[in-house]
């Protein structure tokens, strides 16, 4: 296969080439545990098949697929981490099963279709990265009709928030156009240069840095204001490329049970080893993100601030609207807007005005 | 003119399209105060002529060359800063003289040759980012037979240093090390999987990150174990391209007055405003980024720390040859190897061995 396109590779690839970057995925053992269960209490699926790893990386779904009795696995990998998938390969005794392939997957060819594609492509919420999109052309190209995908479904989430989060990014962007008034100062009576023009412009990519960008975070789940609520559900057998590319659009209502100043959305996923509809799993498994007093996985769960907070009563809700659009830039990363109606729990507005909001998932 | 390639701007431009980034430089005031002075403490040779901004950026440059009298600036930015330099020439009342124009210099067009070519193209250790590389084809290109550069000449300097980084760095190197070995045993352990045969790449890579890539440091110029030695110089009007892309390679000596642990070498820079040999400057300006009690220009030095220290007795000296090269995969990042012989102050060997040392600049 090819290498991937240069400037792509620059944004997105080139980290997934250095060990470190392996590593800390492949510690995350929530995320490797899921995927070693799903696989090994589901052999049945896995005996005797043909398997095509999608983003092999060091190799490692590839092995517990061989371990798991592949007849053969093709590990493709885009970057030169696949030379190390090659060694780990051997040094776990499945050079003989597992064949690694350096490539795009939207470039390689393979000798055989395959019964079942597994991949770690999930990103930040989900869709960051937009890995999907390559899994998606692996399926289309590779998968036999009654082949299964592991994972085989994805959704994704928002809750309610509580979080000093919000304050602190509050306080950065406050100290950002502080320190932005002391330096026009300065300017002027250095150099007699008046910058005041550039003011607003400032300020607003100050905003979109401090507070309209989504945050990685570790949210407890003692600071979720009312439960989670799937907006999105993925079958990943059946959704075609073309829906995936389109902006994802969604309306759903948030039970704010607690009440108190929602100062942010956490946004999070989770996906399912479910095996195909032909072929079901034994032991189906379930990878989720959503806050957990045990600490989150790498993916932690993305906060969306809402600078001013909302104010909701006790049992109060708010009705959402969200679209998620890829950048035109870079389709790799996205924005995010939200719309919330504020009600009350007989489903009136509480008086509290509507917010529209605009996010970006750098 | 047109906009950077997509790679190219991923890696380089990008962040230069942002004001946080242009404030940064304007308010590192030992850089624009140098730049102030060398432009207003030289009107005569602005008074009346035309000048080329060559990355105008937020416009400065430009806007200090229309305040000493220019009849006409062009200031060419290859990002969407351009935008906003249009509008500070605007709101500091030079827009008669001063021309934005957006796109790369290699790719614009002026309508006349210049007296004056001012830029601020110096990065990390000078040639980080390689904009000289523009400065030149935008001197091939413009500038009238006997117009000048501001700057006009730039040197390379080398100082023997002690510096607390080196074994910081050296700790954190070990502690990776430390934590790939509890990781191999976490990936045996929960999923049988073996990732010995990675360790020497970790390794490799982790040495690589720690201990071979140059660091950006403010050094105080107590840490100085020997005079600054200057190994390289340019005379920028008549440097080519061509050789600037050549190899960096010299060979020089360092004192090492103070002897003991040499933890790093200490590298830095200086540009000077001298005029051109027929328009000599009035009063010549210089802007050195040499380590300075009252903290560093916001280029800090660039420390190669030497793991482990080379052991040098007062007097004794360093004989070096260096050699820097561009990336092949990015020309705006370098190689460096120094070749370190250790002499005593009658230049006869010390008996510590020679050593060899590379480096990546990123
Ligand atoms: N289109 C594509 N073709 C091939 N590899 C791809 C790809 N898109 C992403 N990748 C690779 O997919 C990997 C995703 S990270 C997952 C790595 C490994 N499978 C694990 O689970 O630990 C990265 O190594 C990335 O380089
Ligand atoms: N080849 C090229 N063509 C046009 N602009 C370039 C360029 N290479 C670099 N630049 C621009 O040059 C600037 C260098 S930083 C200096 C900015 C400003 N002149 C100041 O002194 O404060 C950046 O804004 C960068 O985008």
């Amino acid at each position: 296969g090819e290498a991937p396109e240069s400037t792509d590779y620059a944004n997105y690839f080139c980290t997934y080439s250095f060990i470190y970057h392996q590593k800390d995925m492949l510690e995350d053992h929530k995320r490797t545990g899921s995927y070693f269960n799903a696989v090994m209490r589901n052999r049945g699926a896995f005996e005797g098949r043909v398997v095509l790893d999608v983003g092999t990386g060091s190799g490692i779904l590839a092995i517990f697929a061989a371990r798991a009795g592949a007849r053969k696995v093709y590990a493709v990998e885009a970057t030169s981490m696949a030379k190390f998938a090659r060694e780990l390969a051997i040094g776990n005794k499945c050079e003989d099963v597992i064949e690694v392939i350096q490539g795009t997957i939207e470039t390689v060819t393979l000798p055989e279709k395959v019964d079942i594609i597994i991949s770690e492509w999930m990103g930040y919420f989900l869709l960051r990265e937009s890995m999907l999109d390559s899994v998606l052309v692996a399926r289309d190209k590779f998968l036999k009709p009654d082949g299964a995908l592991y994972p085989s479904h994805a959704r994704m989430y928002f809750s309610p928030i509580e979080s000093p989060g919000a304050s602190a990014w509050q306080g950065e962007y406050q100290g950002a156009m502080e320190g932005w008034h002391s330096f026009l100062h300065a300017m002027s009576s250095l150099y007699d240069v008046d910058l005041g023009c550039l003011t607003n412009e400032f300020n607003k990519e100050q905003a979109d840095y401090y507070l309209q960008t989504a945050q990685w975070t570790d949210v407890h789940p003692a600071q979720m204001l009312g439960p989670p609520v799937c907006f999105k559900e993925y079958d990943l057998l059946t959704v075609t490329l073309e829906e995936l590319k389109k902006p994802v659009s969604a309306a759903f209502t948030l039970d704010v049970v607690a009440g108190g100043p929602v100062e942010a959305l956490a946004g999070f996923f989770d996906v399912e080893f479910r095996g195909s509809p032909t072929n079901p799993a034994d032991h189906p498994v379930r990878l989720s993100t959503a806050p957990d007093m045990a600490g989150s996985t790498h993916w932690g769960q993305l906060s969306f601030f809402i600078h001013p907070p909302i104010d909701c009563g006790q049992g109060d809700k708010l009705r959402c609207r969200v679209c998620i659009t890829r950048k035109q830039e870079n389709h790799r990363l996205m924005n995010v807007s939200l719309h919330c109606d504020v009600l009350d729990p007989s489903d009136m507005p509480t008086g509290v005005p509507s917010r529209d909001l605009t996010f970006q998932i750098e």
